[in-house]
């Protein structure tokens, strides 16, 4: 593989469990990661937004990305999410990885003032000056308040180790359009989970996500029969999953994995305030879109 | 074919020509029509936004409707665009187009003062009342003003003859949705270019497209590829499309058809105002562009 | 009054009530035109939004117009709408009004397919080339179909009779953004019913409104109030009428204002399909909101 | 003055200004707040997004609550922001804020992952309770990425000592709503800078803005008329500054405040990266603007 590249396939997003006086549970955690590794997810990816990254202080996303290279131990690549609302921050928090062994680390440009294009491309070129590892730029305008333009994410991967695009705007004609813009050799990841289908058709090296905490069979033969080309397999595994994709989206994915890691008899921890459980309601709706997931994949 | 949904694949959508004092250009409309069918478009659909059908008198209307299937002379099946913002003028216009031969009509709740669902049902239902061929509804809130939601949309096809469904939202996850809601029985067309790969691998029966005006071997390699479930090959004839695709609905369809079929030496006739040609620059990029797309299309 | 600037104050909008096999009904028509002269407005409107101009063919729209000529009968200046798709329409609509006697017409550039600013120029243009009377342009993204900037506003006020400009994009910056860049003598016209307060507040010279239908004692008491500089009262008069207002936008203005009038014991006609009335439900909340509105106006 | 409800009129937001090595710059800041209350602000509102709440570690931002309560003195109420992603963080700086002499906190409920209702209600209900002084809930879709409903607010006031609601979601409709859902007896305040006329004449107890670091007098010249109900004195000063007003929020107050300040010969500090100070073009379009403003107001 690709040094500067080292993504590809399914790559799994843990979340972060807490104890019940709210601090970080590494041994629930720890056990989570084991999972996702375990039925053969690609690559980890720890303290992204499934891993409620923004809600952590700096010592618990240190203890954190620790816990999952041990855990881990090189059985697949990881990624650590590094992003910080200031520039020095998000550099403290990717030396850090580095040093740990990330494989690459993702950096979405979080905002509370809006950037501009410039302050956005000097915000990446600082931390990608701090470290050797490869980058993965990281578009969610939902959660982060910032869009990036196909025409600034090609600005951005002018920095020689930014190698890798992850896009989460819910629009494959943005994925299509960096594609388009940038050959057919760039590296774009898909982060929308409705979209896997669609982005894998697009091209997609990988698929960012936490559906692998519940449903890893199914996200993992959908990869498979992309990677033959068959679209009708591909998308007969996709629709088995759509609903679950969906639901997880819509509620929010800390809350609903972990509803679902429990509904799977899992230890999943406490979420850390504001964020609160799912409601009865909702709870049963998950249960009820689990039950219709099919209990083995047939993958041809 | 199943007589109730008897579209499938292309389905081309001829511009209208207007002569130099704003008539409608029959002769050269039928030309345009011709070259449609003998290229391959597996259906004809007059009287779309391409045919610019609310700028129409309805004698024009008719006479565009009866030309079309003149000129067509059941080759393919027509599918004729019969949109009005009043009940009572679609209903007119259906019952023109089935006592022509149309094979099914579109049927577009077009907006001035925001529906209601019961009262776009009601128009539906109205109209279906007063023809024997089946109805398309078509979705799409950038022309017609109204966004009908998946569940409206399950709702219209409870009235016998509302068997298809076109969606133009821009957006694959409705497609996806549908088809979710709807069971893969469902027969859905794509309307947005941009999307045609995303919409064929989520399921669509067909596209409904002006591409074909300009590239219809392009447009129905994709489709083929598709149908023998090749995504490796569909993939490269889309994005060989791409950017023609994107070109076409960022200036409209009238005026960049009627540029495109002038720079490829057709007669295409004028717009009526206020729609204007391209400016010289806009007709430059068309020009790089169209250069740009492979001349043969070589499918396997 | 400067005769390029005919409207001021608080300008009404009647709308077209149909008999029971859908036909104008030209005799109610003029009766709710009569009440709105009658109860003080200073112009009227016909063939707005409200009037469900699209929905009229070309001769009832004529119909239309020559009625609320005589029934007006120069008491007080009467503002023709003459929007149409097409320009040739609009050139139509437009001589026919200034031939039946109006002060101004009204022209939004209705969009199917989106129009660049030069076509929308070139529209307005040539509508204003055909007649002398004073041409009020109307923004309103939302029934529209398209928004015109400030900056596109101010090109249009270079054509000699284009001299006034109805905002109802719903923002009130818009307004004050005109103001800024045109200067305190352009003539702007608030069109979203809810903004009455922050239009005049920013110095709108008229209110274009389907209220004085319900409710003139409040819209006119507004007005004065704005007129005398005084904010206090002119805050205490919006509060009271701010409810009623809220609702006639978002139930449609001919809904709801059909319905109102028959609450009040009026003749409205019936609605033209596919408009169906009010539910009951909405019915009795606007009896509800009615009854809560003041008796009497005290003025002072 | 009501305890309860401590804030009214020109409520100013400091910037927080940093030292070449991204430390707050104590001093500068001290004599910034010093200028605002000299100049007659009625309230000091450290730690808004103005001052780069988002951006301070816990240190700091305690740092820079108690350095505002030295300055102010007691002069004028202070209204410390205590915002964080999480609930304890919000409950720990509400409590620092209470105990430096805080008359009230403000709140915005941050997100990173959409909050439902009901984790909003029971963030601002631990806050609440774990202190005395009143709460200001804060809505700012556009920097906190959350837009509560005028019912959500309305919900939050049954609080005991939430007492006050600042908007800025730059609707002025959603002010109206409140006042009408709450009645005239509610205190909301604006945080909208281009809406400020809008929203006094729509009744606003007072108005948050970042504006009386560059026009003191404008700013309160305005409210002062309005105090007067004199609207034709308010409309005048308002658009002696709206072109400023629009033009702080179009670039971002902190970045627009600092380079306004620098142009008024005022120390402003450095901007903590990402945030880059305004490129050139931006710094001359601003001193145009400036020198526009009048240099005295003349307030009967």
């Amino acid at each position: 593989m690709n040094p500067n590249v080292p993504f590809r396939g399914i790559i799994a997003y843990p979340i972060t469990p807490f104890t019940a006086d709210s601090a970080v549970d590494l041994p629930t955690y720890r056990h989570l990661v084991e999972r996702l590794v375990a039925s053969g997810s690609h690559g980890i990816a720890p303290l992204g937004s499934t891993g409620v990254l923004p809600y952590l202080t700096d010592e618990e996303r240190d203890a954190v990305a620790e816990a999952t290279m041990q855990q881990v131990a090189g059985r697949v690549p990881v990624l650590v999410g590094v992003s910080h609302l200031t520039t020095a921050g998000a550099v403290r928090h990717a030396r850090f990885a580095e040093q740990a062994g990330a494989a690459g680390v993702m950096v979405i440009p979080m905002s509370y003032w809006k950037l501009t294009d410039d302050e956005i491309f000097r915000h990446f070129d600082r931390v990608a000056s701090a470290i050797s590892v490869p980058i993965m730029a990281y578009n969610n305008p939902a959660t982060g308040g910032l869009d990036m333009s196909p025409t600034l994410l090609k600005r951005l991967l002018e920095i020689p180790n930014v190698t890798m695009i992850k896009e989460s705007s819910g629009d494959v004609q943005r994925m299509q359009a960096l594609r388009q813009l940038l050959g057919e050799d760039v590296a774009f990841y898909n982060g929308s989970n409705p979209l896997a289908l669609a982005a894998f058709a697009a091209g997609a090296t990988g698929w960012c996500t936490a559906a692998p905490n519940l449903i890893p069979e199914l996200n993992l033969g959908l990869y498979k029969a992309v990677q033959r080309q068959n679209l009708g397999e591909a998308r007969q595994l996709f629709y088995q999953q759509f609903e679950l994709l969906q639901f997880i989206v819509a509620k929010g994915l800390p809350r609903a994995i972990k509803a679902g890691l429990e509904l799977q008899g899992q230890p999943a921890g406490e979420l850390r305030a504001p964020l609160q459980p799912l409601t009865e309601t909702e709870q049963q709706e998950l249960r009820r879109i689990l039950n219709r997931v099919p209990q083995e994949v047939a993958v041809s």
